[in-house]
């Protein structure tokens, strides 16, 4: 096995090697850009230590694991339209730098391109990472359409709220593995559950995402603190404190959640103790720490060594603590 | 062999009983209501009947048949965003009925469905399938960039215009129909050459459609004619009438093509009359029977019969006439 920076490093070099078509020119100038965007790569290395943790060969998975971040590069190209977002990692949107067609085009050929790189395998591991990746990806549509469907809608419960973070975020962190391990070969059950660890993983790490945009520091979280409140986002967070606030409180809620003020910076101290009013750090964090323990308990049945068990523990708690 | 009003009317049955998944409602209605829309129905009939010529089965090319139907929708949807085109097929667009976001995640999740109806094949068949799948729909987006970019572009050359039809519309009909003949089992080499039958004629019938646009009578052609002069764009016709006209015939033709208004009946008729001084009437007429004739060529060396033959040579005809 590598450190996780080694497999960035590794993933980082391949990437750069990664001949996408020249022409036309405004269709994949924008698949560079994007893609040559600074991320953290999560999910190639996902895939990349996947298959290295089933069959120490991680260099067989460069195309899933380029397939992976190049769909996962198509959604943001697409949802940074939809949210009308002017900047991503701190550099222009592809529809702003370009247009809407040029941002609309460069997407779908990526989600194209994307496909066309599972080809480097044969048979049997071509057709399973093409069924896994379409069954993947229209999750993921999914996700997004209830994510936007939500802003509109006056109730969400807490089972809408995380089938749709389910589908939206965390399924593609359980299907880089699942991919990492097809190449790998692995059986079908340790298939599935590396599937279920990483999608476990991944709720944890959304609902740990909504809370430190709450509760978070800054310097460490990178972004401002209370956006989502500001936005009057339904995070598990405002769902479970509604459900738990007394008639008058709730209704308090409701009303600071309908401003349309986006810098009102005492609409999140008065949020936030509405949520403190009810206990709702504690609460969230236990519910984070429920799925990243189901998510650790997926590795007892994978047929591996207790140390790439460790190992695979090490990076969910890493990532968890934004050490990743 | 059936008839081509056959083949549309199982197709359409097929379709009526393909159930996409229901929920969420936002991203799913607009997938029905594109495919509701009536159409010709082209492609997946070619698929069908290619099916058919090769073995007599074209049941089993029902879910390939629906994939490229599919994703020439998921074309129509993106398409029509980034024209800005109110009416698609009488009724209102996507982007219009609905709205941006949903335009586009529809589409996205269309183009995905056209990739999972393959994994009803097995094996062989569904790499063979998504293969061609991925090349073609990649040709389709980079047709649909250049078509973006000739707009901007001053000196478009006929090559450059060919290829851009090839790719934007012509290789979708030879993939429609190699995608029967991968399910029938055919030969590659009987694959290659209906692809180029299908191709052929695809190029012939986009040409023909820019000629009518201009010299078409306006019930049989079903558009206004003049269109494409009103909105100056850059056809076959103008890009050889360029070619041939003298300097001062040419800088007027430059001229009329640089004038903004969308509502200038004058502006047809001159420029008609500057196309007919150079003869581009014939001339593109006989580029329409190169074409033509080139696609039925590709029928000499097929492996099937001659009333096959003759079968597709009449469908090509009555496509020409516009007769299906």
């Amino acid at each position: 096995m590598l450190s996780v920076e080694e497999y960035r490093s590794k993933f980082l070099s391949y990437l750069e090697n990664f001949e996408s078509p020249k022409n036309p020119k405004n269709l994949y100038e924008p698949v560079s850009y994007i893609l040559g965007l600074k991320g953290k790569r999560i999910r190639p290395i996902l895939t990349l230590l996947t298959c290295d943790i089933f069959n120490d060969k991680y260099d067989n998975a460069f195309d899933a694991a380029l397939a992976v971040e190049v769909f996962h590069n198509f959604s943001l190209v697409h949802d940074d339209i939809m949210d009308e977002a002017p900047l991503r990692r701190g550099n222009e949107t592809v529809h702003k730098k370009w247009d809407l067609s040029t941002a609309i085009l460069s997407g779908d050929v990526m989600l194209i391109l994307a496909y066309q790189l599972f080809e480097n395998y044969s048979g049997d591991t071509f057709i399973s990472l093409a069924k896994l990746f379409s069954k993947t990806a229209i999750e993921v549509c999914e996700g997004q359409q209830m994510d936007i469907d939500f802003s509109k809608k006056v109730d969400v419960s807490a089972d809408e709220y995380l089938k749709m973070i389910e589908y939206k975020t965390a399924v593609l962190i359980g299907a880089s593995m699942k991919m990492g391990a097809i190449v790998a070969g692995a059986s079908e059950k340790d298939q599935n559950n590396i599937y279920e660890f990483g999608k476990n993983l991944g709720l944890a790490f959304q609902i740990q995402d909504d809370f430190l945009d709450t509760y978070g520091e800054e310097e460490k979280f990178g972004k401002k603190i209370g956006g989502d409140i500001l936005e009057n986002k339904k995070t598990l967070l405002f769902i479970r404190a509604k459900q738990l606030l007394n008639t008058s409180d709730s209704e308090n809620l409701t009303k600071l959640y309908s401003s349309k003020f986006t810098d009102d910076l005492n609409k999140i101290s008065e949020v936030r103790s509405l949520f403190e009013k009810c206990n709702i750090p504690a609460i969230i964090s236990a519910e984070i720490e429920d799925f990243t323990k189901k998510s650790f308990e997926m590795l007892d049945s994978i047929k591996i060594s207790a140390e790439k068990k460790q190992f695979l523990c090490d990076f969910g708690n890493s990532l968890m603590k934004r050490n990743i």
